[in-house]
This record gives structure tokens, sequence and C-alpha cells, in this order.
């Protein structure tokens, strides 16, 4: 056998979470951006942007783009301590039977906060603002497969509802504790479920317990030459199990794949059972594909506990590249092309005037970064090409293989830019945009500090929509914010991936709630007005946030009744007593009635 | 728009099947070997080997490798007359309910025996003793999605139970009228459902209706400029929707893909209504995905009305190859690694070394096509590069793309064969492996002839057991006939398909029946013994051909008791009555208990 078996691993993530990560906001807690004398900075070195080098373009662009008053910062309210914390609602026979069972748990205020909650605006928001959602009452940590199996049989015993937690990275209100459950309600951190259970090079594929974390997976992998590739923006404290769950797609999926593309085998613990295939074939036909279902269950059917997926041998090149096009338009038409002729490079994405801008702000003052290296070079495009510095756009590009494929990539994709009018801005360029990629989620915490609210959201759609929904939704967005007196509104989008039939948006959204009476409420209901728009022009509800909490008024709408009626089936057959309580997807909306 | 509505398209088949296709064998009546003045030849002007050509040597290898007395034929039994067929189980009421509609249909007995069966073995062999199948008692054409609409109503109406029929060339047993169901069982013809709605050249996809053929799909299309490139065996005569419901897979998917990867909306009329998304996004995380309950739904579900594929523009270069290897184990080496690099073309097969005599035995007398040319090429092969031509075996290699990346790939291909042994024998030679693909399935109505049974059965399983699985199934079904008494037996592989994770290898296995009391019975055993062994050795039920009513005793083992339930749950939510009452998949089984 080629396998090696246990590959052990330690986490970079502590069992305690808190003491590696901050309460209220995004990513470690050594990391963020700050205003230190009159200029925004990045704390810590783990990031390309950090070292205490100063962003000294960024302050003026707040100030000018977002009319911004910089000289009043407002701080979140400080950390609850534990007596803060309401108790919690679980008795002892449970954690006693945890306890027999040899599954850690802690019903500790910190440990619970902690796993009540993900990422979205109004959770950070809330946290912010010493607003404490309603808690688990109980956090447990299986550490094993054996271990869940046990879990699930005891919270039938015990009457308990179980909200799996992998990363915390959700986006979709996917972990918050649904409204008037009763019960005891444990959320189950896999994260001591985190080994590579067995790399096999002759099927280039990894046996990795669920709860490992994208950058531990990574760290294991590659340390053996290989890599999985998946690498979505939350990939530093996302989990795998996290990534089936909610369909996950990583920024370089053109050459690995998104996640159902990656699995080739995975276990789901339900109260049923264990829902599993039979063997690791990499295709068959036995009817529908139950591997399917567990991808985007989103913690309601059980626990995902294990996965067998793809890797491949680590690309010996990697590099980048950047084009300029001097209209939006010019770029959507290139990445169409770009699909249509099956060139993708690992990535290629395309920023919109307003968040080419943005980058420009992001520079560093040592400018080894910039964007656009001198003045001449700026004079160049904008009037030598006739560039409308207004209108221009950027496509960013990771290439990776071999280097003969690397500089095969380059060429074709150059030449093609050319026939859209676009030319090459360097590698230089391509690589800021992903090197800045893990950095963008800290921008939310110091937008709350000027008292913006951000987000972002994203769609996928048939190419011929695509121009129709970045400009649609950005119009409506920009009304919405109007009606409702906000003028201090900065919408912007990318092109983030390309498929043969379609692509995909991501726009970031943010606005000054100064003077509004419910800020949360009234991003929700722009948020909510965005996404109808997105419908009407062809979009779909998400392209790999998920669904969670708060987005199943459109669920309906994008699965069609009788499908939403499977979706409740199949829940109801394998959780007839709802063990996974959490809510997401179907939540409790009535039986949708037949149509025919 | 730049969609075209409404392509307008006339099938090769006539609505009464009967016209041009053979009632008791495979495909068209005008074509098929036959032993004609001590040579075999194939019939017709359709094929590339037909055209009256002899095929010299194939008479020789039947009676030496295969031992057969070939002077004696044994004949089918004739066509049954109208009075033979068993009076239809309908009542005027709902005959008259169909007219009303605006339906056609039929109780005429071969319209009926027509759309009662597929083509296992089994069911041919039934034929040719002139032993009907239980016939459906009426043939229903809807000729659009409204129709369809209408029927299912109608059957709730009238307790009829409904069989989807698309090509009707199901290998699992799919088509036959499940034992003990006392309702008026309908076959609903798809056929008259055939037309290519629009074409988008921007997005690449072809809307189309689901009845229509693969051959005239691809005429379509291909006026048109496009290609959607799913080729598998059966698609001269299967059907689009055939192809959802059994999770079809082409020769060509390394390019274009499987059905599952074409597949970006499909429409499936159910009891409970239409189950279909509301966007037509290339991707999405809306929860479990529904088009995979659709895929693989055998039936079982509901109609499939329409289908949007995935479209490529017809490649302007497309090149043959053929490689040969000293040993089959160098082969699988070579198809590992092809994949593990990627380097797959459109298509590439390898061929043991049977199946390569076998193909030998396939020449012409103009020897155009010849494997080896010469007994010099074979004296060089076999003695100067030390091949033992009781070893060696051959791939074929399917390239499309433009000029450039078919001499690329042909390039990077040929170099890695030389590091596994292998060497070039010329694009004839693989150019004429491609061409008799659709030509193999008539042989099987030849060895009836010569009182042979003959079958072909697939499977997928993960790179490091491929080797095992053709070694392990060989060695079984020879045995398995020797413990019957059979001497004279025939099995053969050939690897079919490359995934990054596994492969596909297709068996072929035939033996002689003389003096056998229940050949069939037998044959069963002989391949329920080779399954077991596939599955003992890590392969699936089945990689393409699907489940059916002949290897549902699998199911559980491949997808889990759970997985089941959620199957069952699933059909009980979408068609509560058993409107589709064929019986695949998952058939009369009991609820299978719980696990944990």
């Amino acid at each position: 056998m080629d396998q090696k078996e246990r590959c052990q691993n330690s986490s970079f993530l502590p069992k305690r979470r808190q003491e590696l990560l901050k309460w209220n906001g995004w990513g470690y807690k050594d990391s963020k951006f700050m205003l230190k004398d009159s200029a925004i900075m990045f704390s810590g070195e783990r990031y390309p942007i950090g070292h205490g080098e100063r962003l000294p373009l960024f302050l003026r662009w707040v100030e000018t783009e977002l009319g911004l008053d910089t000289s009043v910062q407002y701080h979140p309210q400080p950390e609850p301590a534990e007596q803060d914390y309401p108790p919690p609602n679980v008795r002892q026979e449970f954690l006693a039977a945890l306890t027999a069972a040899g599954i850690s748990h802690s019903v500790a205020g910190d440990d619970r906060l902690w796993r009540s909650h993900g990422h979205t605006m109004h959770e950070i928001f809330a946290l912010r603002s010493a607003s404490l959602p309603p808690l688990v009452d109980v956090v447990v940590w299986p550490e094993s497969h054996e271990h869940v199996v046990r879990l699930v049989q005891l919270s039938g015993e015990h009457d308990v509802a179980l909200i799996p937690y992998g990363g915390g990275t959700s986006v979709t209100g996917a972990l918050l504790r649904p409204a008037g459950e009763p019960r005891t309600v444990a959320s189950v951190d896999t994260s001591q479920m985190a080994r590579v259970l067995s790399v096999c090079p002759t099927n280039l594929t990894a046996r990795c317990e669920a709860g490992i974390i994208g950058q531990d997976l990574e760290r294991v992998l590659q340390s053996q030459g290989f890599t999985c590739g998946h690498e979505p923006d939350s990939y530093e404290f996302s989990s795998l199990g996290g990534w089936v769950a909610t369909r996950a797609s990583g920024m370089k999926k053109n050459v690995y794949g998104n996640i159902e593309d990656l699995l080739v085998h995975v276990r789901l613990v339900t109260p049923r059972g264990v829902l599993e295939r039979g063997c690791r074939a990499p295709r068959l036909s036995a009817g529908p594909d139950l591997h399917q279902v567990v991808l985007g269950s989103e913690g309601t059917l059980g626990i995902i506990t294990e996965v067998t997926l793809k890797i491949r041998p680590v690309p010996p090149c990697r590099r980048y590249g950047g084009l300029m096009f001097p209209q939006f338009v010019c770029g959507v038409r290139f990445m169409r092309d770009v699909a249509a002729r099956r060139l993708q490079p690992a990535s290629v994405r395309l920023m919109d005037n307003e968040q080419f801008k943005f980058g420009q702000a992001l520079k560093t003052a040592s400018g080894s970064f910039g964007w656009i290296k001198s003045a001449l070079q700026k004079a160049y495009i904008t009037k030598w090409k006739g560039f409308d510095p207004d209108t221009l756009c950027i496509a960013t590009l990771m290439f990776e293989g071999t280097e003969q494929e690397v500089a095969e990539q380059e060429r074709r994709v150059l030449e093609l830019a050319t026939t859209h009018g676009g030319f090459s801005v360097g590698e230089e360029n391509g690589k800021r945009g992903y090197m800045l990629t893990f950095v963008i989620a800290y921008i939310r915490d110091l937008a709350f500090d000027f008292q913006m609210l951000s987000e972002s959201f994203e769609t996928s759609m048939p190419w011929d929509r695509c121009l129709t929904v970045c400009d649609s939704v950005k119009r409506r967005v920009r009304q919405e914010c109007s009606d409702r007196g906000v003028s201090s509104v900065f919408i912007t989008c990318r092109v983030t991936q390309t498929y043969d039939a379609g692509a995909v948006v991501y726009f970031y959204f943010a606005f000054c709630y100064k003077g509004v009476a419910d800020p949360v409420r009234m991003y929700e209901d722009v948020e909510a007005a965005a996404r109808d728009e997105i419908l009407r022009c062809g979009g779909s509800i998400s392209h790999h946030h998920g669904v969670g909490k708060i987005r199943q008024r459109w669920m309906e709408e994008t699965v069609s009744a009788p499908g939403l009626g499977v979706l409740r089936a199949t829940k109801q057959y394998l959780d007839p007593h709802n063990v996974f309580a959490c809510g997401n997807l179907y939540g409790q909306l009535p039986e949708p009635a037949s149509k025919l």
C-alpha cells in the first residue's frame, strides 16, 4: 500500500479559539487596520501589507470618496466578563453522559459565545454593541467519528439539539441559535477532528477528518508535495466539513474544481445512521447522487466527520498577471472568451473601476506593490492609450502549472486580452491583488470605527446576464440608499469566477449609517432589494455563501415548490426529531402547496 | 437577443420505430453481422465496415478462439402477428381523455411491445425465443411539456401508471413492466418532444426538448457550428432525457464532461408539480443540488421534458492515435499518468490483449483499417521490440481542438507513452477503434446465431484498484463458468475513461450455452458473481449503465441504508401514489432499518 496512515498534524488554532482570534471582528487579534499618526496601517506581521507600513492614500480615499469624517472613531464595547453571560440551559445528566463517553465539553460563557455566531455584518455589529446573540448552552469537542456517532445517540436520549460548528466563518447566519428552540442546544465544534488520515499518491486523494482547517490541510499536504488547491477567501479559518456543508468555491477552482468536484467520499452522521458510499469510485451511476445531498446541507442533516478529497502535486510554477481594459464591458467580454476558449488560468478576476481605485488607495508607502508605479506610467495609460481613469478596469490572473504550461497560458490569455482592448500591467500588479485577498475581510472592522456598515454578497448568472446584473444591482443599491436619505454609499463589484455557461459576481457594499435609526435593518432591506434585483435579472440566490437563515425567502423561487418539498422530505427522513435544529435552508416554513 | 428560437428539426426516427429498427435485436433493420459464403460480413451502408466487405479473419477467430461450430446457425423466432399480442388492460375513459387532451396514443401490439423492453441480453434473448415480456397497455406520445403535465394529471385521475420511454436503449431492465402491477401501465414515448428550442452562442447553451435522440441533437447543433459532444455508445438511438435519467457518460467526456457536467437546467414533471430551478446560473449554493436528484432518477420520479445543455463550437481539428504497450499493466500505468497530468485527449481507451486480438479479427478484406498492416511490421513488433503477441495491448486516442492544441496533446501523450514502454502504431489503428464503436453492439445478435450469450457490464474504481478489478473479475468469470461446465468463454476488458481519482472498466463477456439448461439464469448468476467480485475489489455498482431492475440488490451496499432511505423519501414525497411505477432503483424493498 502506498498510503501513509495517520499523518499527524497539529492545528494553528487552539481549542480555546479566543486565545488567538478576535471576539468581535474578523481574524487574528494581532491583525487589523488602524488609524495611527494620520494614516491607516495594518498591524501585525502575518500579512504582506502589515509590518508597520503606512497606507498613505487610504485615509484620503475614505474621506473624499466616502465623505467620512475620520476625526472621530467609534470603538466597540468591551468583551463581556464571565458573569455577563446568561447561564446555560443544560442538565447535568447530559454533561455526565458526555464525560462518560470521553467527549470534552464546556459551558463557559466565552466558549459558548464564540460558537453562537458567524461573520455576517449583523452578527459582528451586534457584538461590537455588546449585544449578545442567543447563546448555545454547551460546546462539545468530539475527537473522532465514533465520538460523533455517540454524541448523536446521546442527543436523542437527552433531547438535545445539535449545531455543527467548523471554522465559524459562516456569512449566512447559519450558526445562530434558532429562535424559540426550548431544548438544550449544543454546538459541536469539530476542531479536534483535524487529522489527515491518509494520503494516497496513486489515487491522488487524501482522507481527512472533517474538522481540519484550510491552512492546516494545506500545510500537511504541502509537506508531502501535494495540494488540494481549494482556497475560499475564508480558507485561513474555515474547515473542510464547512466547505462541504456550504458548497464552497475556491479562487483556483479552474484548476482544482469547487468542493463538489474535489469530493471523492464523505461520511455524514445522521440520526438515521451514517450516510456514506460503499466505494470510492470517482464517478458512478447508482441513482441520484447522495454526495450532492450532503453538499449544501448546511448542518441540517447531520455532522460531516470524514472527507476524502482529490489532491494534486504542488505545481512547480506559479505566476501572476495584471490586465487593464478601457471599460468594464470589455473586461466582461474578455472573461466570457477566456471561459469559452477554456483558457482559464487558476484564477482570473475582473475588478470594476471603483474597485480599481479602491485598490490604488491600499498602496503602501514604499510602493513596492503599487498598481501604477509612476506618474509617467499613469500618464501613458490615460493620455496615450486614451483610457479614461474613471472607466478603466483591471483583471488579475494567477497561473499554476509547469513553467511551459504557465508560459503558454500567459501568451494565450494576453493575446486574447489584446483583442478586447486590454494590455498587460505587469505581474506585480496582479500579484498584489491576490496578496490582499485575505486582508480584505479585515476592512469591515475599520469601517465600523468610522460608522460605516459594509458587507459583501455574491451571485452567479448566465454570461448574457452578467453586465445586466452588475449594472442593475449597483443602480438599485444606490437608489435604495438614496430613498432612505443615505448619500455616502460605496458599491462595487468584481467578476470572480468563470464557467462554461456563466460567471460569478461579488458585490461589496458600504454606507455611512450616521443618523440612520436602525442601520442593520436598513442594510437588510437594501440587501434584500439587491437580491430581488439579482433574481429578476437572472442571477442566483448564492454562488457559494449558501442560504443559512438570511436567504430562505428566495428558496422556493430558486428550487421550486416540489424541490423544496424534496429537501424537507430528506430532512424529515434523516432527522425526524429535528436534532439538527439550526433551522438553515428551509427553516420553519409551511409545506409548499402542490403546483399541479 | 442572440437566441434562435424554435430551431425545428425532424428526427431520423419514425414515430413507428418498427419501420426502421429491429424488433428483436440491436439497431437498424438493414444493419447486421451475417455469415455468407464462409465469411462474416456486415450488411448495409450505414457503418464503415459494411458496404459488402468481408471480414475474412472473423470466422476463424470465432472457431478457434471460442471453439464454436459455425456450420449450424440458430435463427430467431418470427415476429408476432397482431393477434399474438395479449389485449391491453386499459379503460376507454382514459383513452378518451387522452384524445380530448390532444395526446396521441396507441394500443397496437407492436407499438406496445417495442416499448416494453430495453436491450439487456435477457430481454433480447426472450424476444428471439418468441417469449414476449409483460406488455405495457398503451403507448402515449406527448408533444410538449404541457402535454406531459396534463398526462400526469390524467394518470392520477384514471389511476394509470406511467413508464417514461426515451430511446429504448436501457441495459438495466429499466423499461420492463414491473411484476404484479395491476393498474393500466402507459409507456410515455418522448420521441415527439424532440425540438431544439433555442441555441445561445453567448452562453454556449442549447435548450432542448428531452425526447431528442443523440444523433438528431448533434445534427441540429452542428448545422449551427456547435456540438454538445456527448457520445455514449448508444448515442445513435438514446435520448437526451434518457441520458439525464440514467447519468450517462460519453466517450469524449474529457473535453465535454459527463451528462451531469453538461446539464445547466432541467424540468421534471412529477405528480407533485414541476421540479426545476428558477435560474440558469452555471453553479449555485442553495442547499443540496436537486439537479442531482433528477440525474439518475431512472424514471421513478417523473418525466424529464426539457434540458438546457452546454454546447461547444465544433472543434476545427480531430485526429486519432494508436499506442501499443508490451503488457496491460504498462497500459494501466500510462492511463493513470494521462489522468494525473491532465493530458487527457477527448478520448483514450486501453484494450487488453484479448480485445486487441478480437479487433484484429474484425479486419476487412481490403485491410484499409488493418491494425498491423504487414507481416513485416508484425515481426518488428514481436521480435525486434520484444513484445509478446499474447500479452501486448493497445490504447486508442481521439484528439479534438485547434490544430495547435491537438499537435501539442499528441506530442505530450506520445512522450508519456514512451516512458511506459509504449510506442505509436499510427493514426489509422486508433481511428479504426472509434469507427467500430457503434458496430460492436451488433455483434451480440450474431453471437446468438452461434448459441453464444454475450453481454457487457461496466464499473468504476479508484486507480489503485484498477488492475485488481480487471484480473479478479476475469478469473472469477472463468471460474464460475468452469464450475458450471462451460469451457467456451470469452472475457475481455478495456479501460474506457480516466478520472483524476480513478478509472472505468468495461467488460465484455460471452459463452457458448450449448447444453446449458437455463442459459439466461446461468448468465445472471455469473454476472452477479462478477459484480460481487467488483464490489469486493473496490469497484462500483455501475459507472453509467445505472441500476434499473437488475442491480438493486447492491444498492444498499452502494449508498448505505440511510442513503437508500433518502431516495425512498424523495420518491414518497414526489410520487406518493407511485404513478411512476417502473420499480427501478429501490424496487419494492422494505424500509431499511436504522443503523445507529
